[in-house]
């Protein structure tokens, strides 16, 4: 008697490729790097995926494309939304750490450690609870110390609209994250968040740029 | 008679080097690839350099490490900004265009042209004026198509928040352009603050972010 493959396991590799919009070597290469689990054994020389396959290659679709993430830095933002010891806080600490990334250290280093100096300062007075080492400590430090190499003659106040600014959408962006879904939604949908709408945020800040200036110097 | 160094040519390579932050083998990469004007012949083997040198050269650095351009973006940009002939509105075009890269398009052309055109038509009903050819347009539509893939039931008005706050920091940052100075400090000042102050949102958000989520979420 054969056994019925299970619902679950329907997916062929050429499905699994065609559904998620991913070339079969790059699953085969996603597979290798152990940030897609395995198929089901279906046979004895085929794999069988189902739904969580499909859900989980699209996550490393948007985070490859939009997110523009290296699949080391996929590999370790999976992990841990994969790891259930995780609060959704250190979930998101995780994936804020590796998209950060972090510019090489600008020459003249007592330039920086005085920027630096001054980030902590001026975060610790806005009363923004950040761990240490946040990386993005580390780049705005680097942000500030190169403005001031360009000569402009600048406090690290020269943010205070931007945090304001950050600030504000971060209140509002927490308080749409989706609550009473299973955790792996949730995490889901906080990675996504940060990673998809920070591409949007960007890209709508150039295009209002754009607009704002076409008003005032003329187009 | 030996004639005096001019003054403006006053620095060496070596000087030019230390003063500007970049070491000499990438100072004369940057001369090869033309985005660093020659210096003046000084002696039958030596050139020399001086502010403007080290002005742009400062500019370059910062492009290339915070703003993470790559040289033919880099190019690009500083061709913009030392053509007299374009508007600021017109080398901020040419700096958002390099800017924006655009990631590849995601499968499924059908979703990706329907999010386009739902993102031209969002456009228009803002009142933005933007280039049609804006990559920041294929963008946007590109997040969007793979919000939906991810099985986000959402249009395009799901970035109505961001385009708000987009809008609002993009009119107080075009009023803060210096007025006054040469054009060529006012260009240099747009392109920096696009640049450099776009790393820094990027940074206070995440920052912001995990302030928020530390409140919401337990730290």
């Amino acid at each position: 008697m054969r056994f019925r493959q299970p619902l679950e396991a329907a997916l062929q590799l050429s499905e699994l490729s065609r559904e998620g919009g991913v070339p079969i070597p790059t699953i085969k290469y996603y597979l290798r790097e152990g940030i897609l689990r395995p198929g089901t054994r279906v046979s004895a020389n085929r794999a069988g995926y189902d739904e969580s396959h499909l859900r989980r290659l699209r996550l490393i679709r948007a985070l490859v494309t939009v997110g523009e993430l290296p699949i080391a830095t996929v590999r370790d933002v999976l992990g841990a939304v994969d790891d259930p010891a995780l609060s959704l806080h250190e979930v998101l600490g995780v994936a804020h750490h590796a998209l950060a990334g972090g510019p090489a250290a600008p020459a003249g280093s007592d330039e920086m450690a005085d920027a630096r100096a001054e980030v902590d300062r001026w975060l610790d007075d806005l009363g923004w609870r950040v761990k240490d080492d946040a990386p993005d400590r580390y780049e705005l430090a680097a942000t500030l110390a190169t403005l001031r190499d360009l000569g402009w003659k600048v406090g690290v106040d020269v943010f205070s609209r931007y945090a304001a600014t950050a600030d504000e959408l971060a209140a509002w962006e927490l308080s749409q994250t989706p609550v009473g879904d299973s955790r792996e939604r949730t995490v889901e949908a906080v990675v996504v968040g940060t990673v998809l709408f920070g591409a949007a945020l960007t890209s709508l800040r150039r295009l209002a740029e754009e607009h704002r200036s076409a008003a005032r110097f003329g187009g």
